[in-house]
């Protein structure tokens, strides 16, 4: 048996504390459950979203970075807290959030801690091409989520229509198409008033 | 605004059929939690302590394949649910798994469907090197979530040192470092009473 490891033991360390994410509560309801969605869970989904809607990304994006992206992308909620899309985005919150996943990220070796900090910042930017296109998966299960729970989150946080279709027309800069579905989707709920 | 398109409109089906994980219930608790984990936040803890720790895969490895693998590795529990490690593997239960994977991959494009399915395969295989890294990385969370958490599924489970130590060793064959590190952690529970 090898002597102790101390890097291994710094990230078995960060697997241990990544584990409060599971503890941070978002403000949807998954289809079919009547508790909220914590934010572990989100990152799997949106990771799998991610993947099977690579084909309707507006320009050729790297998947695996996507991926890689989404996977790291709330740990600065482990600190911070979730806040609902709909909330203004301050300067602030950013540095808070900011200052958790680097906080988290301190158990990781020097190097990868560097890369999943760049890849946190080029996520916030949103200006790469892959971020562009993670933003938009990120805000496609909060849509679902209301769009087959009775519209539940908007009425429960006062969110009018006009919140919604302006906010999430940003999916359309990394998705056209996803976008455009959505779009149908969230004028249909307009008319059966569930928004 | 284009016509409705259905490969996409099937698509956005499976995201909303794959919700369905945040239902199945696993057999430990995460770690500061009083509930028991679930098979999407899981998945998305292994995805990422795959990342951090795939330097110490015994083989070179793709770990973007591994994280494909681990992102669709548990979507077979949809229908089948989750049983623990320790429950013997029986080919009937391999079965109704790959039974439920297809059925739910049925929503996604024909050739990402068979990607997929191939992924699965392989991970339930476990020969390649990213198969038994990805089947090492997906024993780590319950561990340490036992070891964290004053052994509670074993006791729950009755499952002796004797059984912890011979199944989990498997992890070996994926990563000897890890495994090292794990059964140091496990022979110290041992000398505590832990398990």
């Amino acid at each position: 048996m090898k002597d102790h490891n101390p890097s291994l033991e710094a990230i078995l360390n960060f697997i241990v504390e990544v584990e409060k994410l599971k503890g941070v509560l978002r403000k949807t309801r998954p289809v079919g459950l009547e508790r909220y969605e914590n934010s572990a869970e989100h990152s799997w989904h949106v990771c799998l979203s991610a993947l099977v809607l690579r084909d309707y990304a507006n320009e050729p994006i790297d998947i695996d970075k996507v991926i890689r992206m989404l996977l790291i992308h709330d740990l600065g909620e482990i600190d911070a807290g979730d806040q609902i899309v709909y909330a203004a985005v301050s300067a602030q919150r950013h540095e808070q959030e900011r200052a958790g996943i680097q906080r988290v990220l301190d158990n990781l070796p020097e190097d990868m801690a560097g890369e999943f900090l760049s890849l946190w910042d080029e996520f916030e930017a949103g200006e790469s091409p892959e971020s562009l296109y993670a933003r938009a998966i990120d805000r496609l299960p909060p849509l679902l989520h209301n769009l087959h729970g009775g519209g539940h989150s908007w009425k429960e946080n006062g969110i009018s229509r006009e919140q919604v279709l302006n906010l999430n027309s940003r999916i359309g800069l990394g998705s056209r198409s996803l976008w455009e579905s959505m779009r149908r989707k969230l004028d249909q709920a307009a008319e059966e008033d569930l928004l």
